[in-house]
């Protein structure tokens, strides 16, 4: 790695374009000196932006880009028209010949995971990558995984998820030994998926020197921060993840009524102002956005499509901190070690 | 249906027991005195708590039963050991039988299901039931269902959902026409499960003069209220469901403590203490206890098992509202009307 973190951007993903990516990554800067930008996007939109913010552009290179894959693009698709010439490929490829340590997009999620497997390839003993969140809870924060890369999971690659998941709390949230739980509708081991069971029972029986498995966990427990790393398919998690954001909204909605309906609540209000405002800071989905993906060869982050620079700028923090913690290096090692079998045991040499 | 609405408890059901179902007994009667009870459980337990509430004890009638199913029986297990004598066998048997309108347990879920389909049998061209739930929104309520009677579902089943989930609006939220949507994630076309993209196929093309399906919906979209009824299967409706309750209870304590956190808040607090009443009430899981188990040939309502006896009185008032406004003729009806096809065409003639 070099000394500062070279950050790969598609300036054109997401509902809002070059304006929110170069905004965003404006503020990343300020908070993160060490780094550089390489945006791949039109030209003519790209580099007005960048032109208005000097202290970036100074630390940044524009790569041209013909073609911007639509939000609504299916990820083959998006292969086909895309490959070689889009902006999101472009910048995936920066980190595949070791121009950048990391890219981040906010563009369509599917052709992201597709033409990042397709450039970047797999880890070796994975089959299928997953998009990492962290979660905030009571406790602090932890990992859910997988939030929506690929829907249905048998029980091998749950246990994947689950060592991948708890390389990844280590570094982000800088813990020895996570705890881990498989996400299920009831505790009871009688209960819930077939290959959640038989998952829960790999990861009981096979030695995990760098996680504790503590059994099935239920949705409610997430928020409470019961495991440090939560695993489960991607259709559930993703449900789950939106569930959530859909009710801090709707009970932030409530909160926001609730001071206007009196004089009473609106002089309360005024004077609990600072706590509000802290509490609306801790409510602020753009702090969680980004999703780490997970099982690539080569750090890629997805950014919500509809977030604002603010937002933006969070999921580039996210990759600029798992550079610089070597996440990749440690995944590698540890599904080494932890999941065993054949294809595994190549990596140990590999990674040490 | 009797003049008043007669209630079957399994009084041995919940991590409480009988305490809770005597007490939420009590409670529920006052709100709806047009109410009889009879209570399945223990007598030795049971009696003396009905003792120590003379007016329900008054329209109450206690049924000894040995058996208590145990929470964490597995149903095959439950059915071979409880058949024909535990408290919730005997207080579904009494909804067989036509001595009681609807049945109560918050016992054991897999359980409570299996003696249900067992004993009271499915509605015709229904194969599984479903849990439905009354969801609080920012508009209002919404009917979220499958939440988690039984996992995994096919295009048909969800198309049933869609169909009972719609009849179950009319009847409890007043609409005429509800909304329906299905969940998924990604509201594109191209994205999610093939069985919901097959769902949303068939709901489109088929007539249905009892619903407006309006699409696909997020996890996000729930909290809204987007549409009147979302439709899943029972494994991310219930990772759904228990998400949104865990996030609404972290959001309750990051407020707590906002509260406390200085001497303004803690005046601000003192001022605006009533609107704070009126959101902790907004906010209070017991309010919407209750799931209603659809497609089966009878009532049967699902409270939490670690509900208190505010929670348990919520789950007989929902019983007691759909006896009320014959829920089940009017599923019977729909699925006649809207799925159409050999079998549901014979029910016209049985429901009106």
């Amino acid at each position: 790695m070099s000394q500062t973190v070279r950050i790969a951007l598609d300036a054109m993903g997401g509902d809002h374009g070059p304006a929110v990516v170069v905004a965003g990554a404006e503020l990343a800067l300020a908070r993160r000196p060490d780094s550089k930008f390489l945006f791949f996007g039109q030209t003519e939109q790209v580099a007005p932006l960048l032109a208005k913010h000097p202290a970036l552009q100074a630390v940044s290179r524009l790569v041209h880009a013909d073609i911007a894959v639509r939000m609504e693009d299916k990820p083959s698709q998006a292969l086909r028209s895309g490959r070689r010439r889009s902006s999101m490929w472009l910048a995936i490829d920066a980190v595949k010949k070791k121009e950048a340590d990391m890219v981040v997009s906010a563009g369509n999620t599917g052709a992201l995971m597709a033409m990042s497997k397709f450039e970047l390839k797999m880890l070796p003993g994975i089959e299928r990558p997953a998009i990492a969140a962290l979660w905030p809870t009571l406790r602090g924060e932890s990992i859910v995984l997988d939030v929506g890369a690929s829907i249905g999971a048998d029980a091998e690659h749950l246990v994947d998820l689950a060592v991948m998941g708890a390389a990844t709390a280590r570094i982000l949230l800088g813990l020895k030994r996570p705890t881990v739980g498989l996400l299920n509708i009831g505790v009871e081991e009688v209960k819930g998926l077939e290959e959640v069971r038989e998952a829960g029972r790999i990861l009981r029986e096979r030695p995990m020197p760098d996680l504790d498995y503590v059994g099935f966990v239920e949705g409610d427990d997430i928020g409470t921060g019961k495991v440090d790393v939560v695993v489960t398919e991607g259709f559930a998690g993703n449900i789950a993840l939106k569930t959530a954001e859909g009710t801090a909204r709707q009970i932030g909605g409530y909160l926001r009524a609730a001071m206007r309906s009196s004089l009473g609540s609106r002089i309360g209000y005024l004077f609990a102002r600072s706590a509000f405002d802290k509490l609306r800071e801790r409510l602020d989905p753009r702090r969680a956005n980004g999703g780490v993906f997970l099982g690539l060869n080569g750090i890629v982050i997805k950014s919500h499509g509809g977030t604002d620079a603010e937002g933006f700028a969070a999921a580039i923090e996210l990759g600029y901190d798992v550079v610089r913690d070597e996440l990749l290096a440690k995944i590698t090692a540890a599904l080494g070690r932890g999941v065993g079998g054949e294809p595994q045991q190549a990596l140990i040499g590999a990674a040490s």
